[in-house]
């Protein structure tokens, strides 16, 4: 089938530097009382900044590489009490391809370093990609 | 560099079943007078939508795999006229991973088949994730 064939690979273009340091620290979602972070680029797509500037948001996109890839049902926030839902009904990160999708206002630019936050991310999370909020786009 | 390490692979959990055949068909956003598609879910990731319903709104990310992945900066929508600006700062397919985010409604729910719309992207586009949109969360 066409669609096995298709398995790409992700190349990393950063990472997260966070205080978030363990999994029972990071709040679940970054409305939550998460902190700020670094978003470090890679030297190879710093070029990618470009036009990025502070007081704007962005949508960042990370791998949650601590997740379990073949979880399919979860009970929605680790919550026993609710049923088993389908993991595309569900922001966990548990899922087929654990990415985290996190909306995040840029506090600074500096070089190839963003302040961004906040964000509920681990410490050394890898960043796939970086997308800006459109005014007027009605999508985010 | 740990970073290096992380390139994982993605599984594909379904694909875009969509009129548009061609690039030079399909509009730039969504918004921009998109058909609606059928994504069509792989029988090993159907589990994950049990709790989906008509009617609501949900973010789907695909892989635009016609994509270039070495791109670093663009002309925003293609037009000359404006400045080279970096990948990150704007919605171009082009970029080193190229993930495609798209807000869309649930018209209907088919086994493991969503209807859903608008969606500019092409007949075949592979899909990676699919997250709920959350009433009250302001990421989205």
């Amino acid at each position: 089938m066409a669609i096995q064939r298709t398995g790409a690979r992700l190349r990393p273009i950063g990472k997260i530097r966070s205080i978030i340091k363990k999994r029972s620290q990071a709040p679940k979602l970054g409305s939550e009382g998460a902190p700020d972070a670094w978003l470090e680029v890679s030297p190879f797509a710093a070029q990618g900044l470009d036009g990025l500037l502070a007081g704007g948001d962005i949508i960042v996109i990370t791998w949650l590489h601590r997740a379990r890839r073949s979880v399919l049902r979860v009970h929605p926030r680790s919550d026993r009490r609710r049923p088993l839902t389908g993991v595309f009904a569900t922001r966990s990160p548990d899922r087929p391809n654990p990415l985290g999708l996190h909306r995040v206002t840029v506090r600074r630019v500096a070089k190839n370093r963003l302040r961004i936050g906040p964000i509920e991310v681990l410490d050394g999370t890898p960043v796939i990609d970086i997308k800006p909020v459109l005014s007027g786009l009605q999508d985010f």
